[in-house]
């Protein structure tokens, strides 16, 4: 099968065997898959990873239970142990001995076939395209911010850093409620917004201090900086992305002003595809290309231009 | 009067006048007052700070209302405006017209006499003694770490940088319940914890995560990373004091591992009064000198001795 590795350098390797599934794992025929940040950051060598990337599909079962068998599904990528103290405790997402599907000891998406453990998997509806379908790993990750803090329509909320993961987010974020605004610089990104009846605002036409909810999209300092300007006292900052290096913060300002700081990563694929199902959120704009998976190379590079959003890649 | 005055020198004055009470203020008379971190931060000139030093403080009102002329008082340190949403939200610490005391832009209490808001003041019961009752304001600023997190028995916590506000916050944290390890590296600190049932600890002796809430009182890069490496997944990491400069902070340890982090400030004086009142928190044992208010100089100067517990003023 075919497979796009990074081992130190990106290749689409041509013929490697189809994966033999475990006893827990199904065999998935991969048909779609979208590039994400996280995968760029991997093959900038940021993790240390080596493997067969991604982490971002839908597929189809050709090898697995009865009930799962022919049917489209997308996988729930962080693979749990079952029984370490965080899978007792129902948050198999931190499990403490977990890989993860193209990011941590497993192998990725971006490949023809991968084998999947079956209690990852969830069924994709029939109303849910396979364009839409693609989107429920990041749409999870979205949803998670309001898994994490409880937002209502009292709450002004300001996104930053409105790439691909940040649009989810905006979009997440007006279904509260709450009076939403988007700091964004690109046309493209405001003009969506817009239609979403999202404010697309500068961080300079926003009041110092003005916003109960600050969401941090960026990965870079000056966006957590903007966050502790931007968010009042006793506020709560949500941190979306993961950060270049060791960023700089200003955690003095965080004391004084009493600031609360929430990490946030994978969330509800139920509720994903529960709202793709009701149209509560518009992915298919997000769709920036498509490249057959023969092209692989050329859609990592599409997606590594910093104004891109989604790039696919059809099997 | 006298007063310990900090404008780039640091130096006591001694001929200036006693101030002069507005509508809504009190005179205080000092009797007692404590050396903070704070302080010696503003005399290091980290905060830009010009005036008359001091926040920790009982006094004697020698001018105000009927109710409260004679009485021993301590008093609230932030002057809060009444009128912003903050002051209507009743959370008047977070004024955002406030001053402080000895902070910002109002005079201190080091000095024979301070005019300050009647509505900032708190009557010392007679059960509590200059000396337990100058503590008032830090033990205040401890007892925020358990307003802004729920502890419970279920938890362990682990408390770090075990200096004078440190070694206050493991006894409040002990309180709970909760099973409390303190991160020590002074024999004068390992004996006084041992002593209230907190088990002194290097952070060596310690499995990383598995703590369900860090607090950490260092102010400094490496005490934040400690704490991050203590905390497990879903854990809260305590900021409880001011950080040198912009601290280098592992951001996306906080993402992955969707980890809260909450500042604190100033907390509950009738609370700490009535811990006091009720001998449940030890002070005295952290008092390590005492100075005449005319030898402020000398004290100031043990106060910076790394070591250093609390050190008083006596007027």
């Amino acid at each position: 099968m075919r497979a796009l590795i990074y081992d130190g350098q990106l290749r689409l390797d041509e013929s490697l065997p189809v994966p033999q599934p475990q006893s827990d794992q199904t065999l998935l025929k991969i048909r779609r898959a979208g590039i994400c940040n996280t995968d760029l950051e991997l093959i900038a060598g940021m993790y240390g990873f080596s493997g067969i990337l991604g982490h971002e599909f839908v597929a189809e079962v050709t090898q697995g239970p009865a009930d799962l068998l022919g049917k489209r599904v997308v996988g729930e990528i962080n693979v749990a142990c079952t029984r370490c103290d965080f899978c007792e405790k129902g948050i198999p997402s931190q499990c403490r001995h977990r890989t993860t599907v193209g990011i941590i000891q497993h192998p990725g998406a971006f490949a023809d076939y991968l084998a999947l453990a079956a209690r990852n998997l969830y069924i994709v509806p029939d109303e849910v395209s396979d364009d839409k379908a693609v989107f429920v790993e990041p749409l999870a990750a979205a949803l998670q911010i309001i898994e994490a803090v409880h937002i209502s329509p009292r709450h002004r909320v300001v996104v930053i850093g409105l790439g691909k993961l940040g649009m989810l987010a905006a979009q997440v974020l007006k279904l509260t409620g709450a009076d939403v605004l988007a700091v964004v610089r690109r046309q493209k990104q405001a003009v969506l917004l817009e239609s979403w009846g999202i404010q697309p605002v500068a961080v300079s036409d926003l009041e110092a201090q003005s916003a109960q909810i600050v969401v941090d999209c960026t990965g870079e300092a000056s966006g957590f900086a903007d966050a502790l300007q931007l968010v009042e006292p006793r506020g709560t900052i949500v941190l979306k992305s993961t950060y270049h290096g060791l960023p700089q913060a200003n955690l003095t300002a965080a004391v004084v002003n009493e600031i609360r700081v929430v990490g946030s990563r994978c969330g509800p694929f139920d509720a994903a595809l529960r709202l793709l199902k009701a149209e509560l959120v518009d992915v298919e704009s997000l769709i920036e290309a498509r490249y057959p998976f023969a092209n692989a190379l050329d859609a990592v590079q599409h997606a590594s231009q910093s104004s891109a959003l989604k790039v696919l890649l059809d099997f």
